[in-house]
């Protein structure tokens, strides 16, 4: 597209406060959840990767606010959709959103449901489900690795943070706004049984010495429900026992456990890469 | 140890300008290399976990500083090593450091020669090499990563941070403090001989879509030195080329490469994990 298409369809914002940008304003609260102090439950996607796969996603875009060189890296997208697009210096974007994005570009959008279980577990075939991952950076790892590694889908049960939480889209890279994901209803981890009328194994990822080798339980290619806890507390007991299976990944002694992320991302690996 | 005990040992420091915490002063340039401005070349552990590695490593750790709580949680290791452990409180410290430390306690020690690689080789059946590795806290985690899974030693190549400096003591959990490292001599990537004549075999990590894919390249148990370059530009042409054999980890298509470090935790427990 020449510049002239682009100016067309950018539309230049002088002053932080006008009006038009206010979605963009208090971004450090405005993706809470709207039931929070502040919250308005927003997607907000930083940066021209993360954005570019916001308006690829089922989020609705509400609009986009960026620098003029950010925005024209994106200007094929933005010709096939209709967004606001406002343009203006950093500046002024840095004194709208509270303090200085070097990404240079933000875009936010609305949420929509989560799918149905049923829906999500039909077309798939290797899913991660979590326990008490609260932390929002290991969320967001956790669904970079999925993506990679060819997980179909993320449950999430008790105690997990919510991946449309600001960071964890973009410690995922935006990856939590491709990898399809849901809660898991009633009661845990009774609920597992949802995944065993699926068809899925659930195997529990656990450092219980007596827990199979990850190498040799023989996941690859199977139809397998990896159950992940928090680093450090691990999974509960009660989910521990609901599983079908316990794998562990072999670890150094005196050494602390993996971060949850890369322990997922280990026996995503044994499942999905054979 | 009784509370006495413990006591007898610590030294109270009262104000942030006392010279005997001086090692502690301006933190956050004193870990950078000798020939770096403001660069002491001291190796900084933060936290009980990690100050505890560091009094366990090699390196000769010169003191303590610390509020008394955490000090405490470390005295049966206190009572045991000459060392000096200045107590006082959270706000003289962060006075005397330059900033809110919320682990509240940290060590410094000096650094020491690294080993010969060929000795470093000698020892071990699994390492890893990198290139490039400029990022402290992928290095890091790499480091982390490494010491989980049973890896030997690491050589660095070059492009790659210091293992040694804050953050990356910091993300490794004070893993870089008992996973032995050492700088790869001669010219690159000639130098990958040293690994050969030590009868490793050089494992590539590449996205190439030729590369053997990890699963099946049968490489648990073998003597492997695992090449490893930076997220984003990966290994360069040349050691590519240098590599005996190049291996990948399948990836979903349109999905950035994994982390390197997470990366590396995946090959690592295929060769080790089995």
């Amino acid at each position: 597209m020449g510049r002239s298409a682009l100016v067309a369809i950018l539309t230049p914002v002088d002053t932080p406060d006008d009006p038009r940008i206010d979605d963009f304003r208090d971004l450090t609260t405005a993706d809470r959840r709207p039931d929070r102090p502040g919250g308005r439950g927003l997607v907000i996607a930083e940066g021209v990767v993360v954005v570019r796969r916001l308006l690829e996603s089922p989020y609705p875009v509400r609009s986009l606010l960026g620098v003029r060189r950010r925005l024209e890296e994106l200007s094929d997208e933005l010709t096939r959709v209709d967004v606001p697009a406002y343009s203006t210096d950093a500046d002024t974007m840095a004194r709208a959103v509270g303090f200085h994005l070097n990404r240079g570009v933000l875009a936010v959008a609305d949420r929509v449901g989560e799918p149905d279980p049923a829906e999500l577990l039909g077309r798939a075939r290797t899913v991660a489900v979590c326990e008490g991952v609260g932390d929002h950076e290991n969320l967001g790892s956790l669904f970079r690795n999925a993506a990679a590694l060819g997980v179909d889908g993320i449950l999430l049960g008790p105690g997990c943070s919510d991946p449309l939480y600001r960071r964890s889209v973009r410690v995922s890279m935006g990856h939590v706004l491709r990898v399809p994901f849901t809660h898991l209803a009633g009661t845990w981890p009774a609920s597992l049984d949802t995944l065993r009328a699926h068809g899925f194994t659930v195997a529990a990822l656990t450092p219980a010495a007596d827990a199979e080798p990850l190498a040799t339980a023989g996941l690859a290619g199977a139809r397998v429900a990896l159950l992940l806890g928090a680093e450090g507390p691990g999974l509960s007991d009660e989910a521990l026992a609901a599983a079908d299976r316990r794998i562990r990944i072999p670890m150094a002694s005196g050494v602390d456990s993996l971060n949850v992320a890369t322990a997922a991302a280990v026996a995503f690996h044994a499942v999905t890469g054979g």
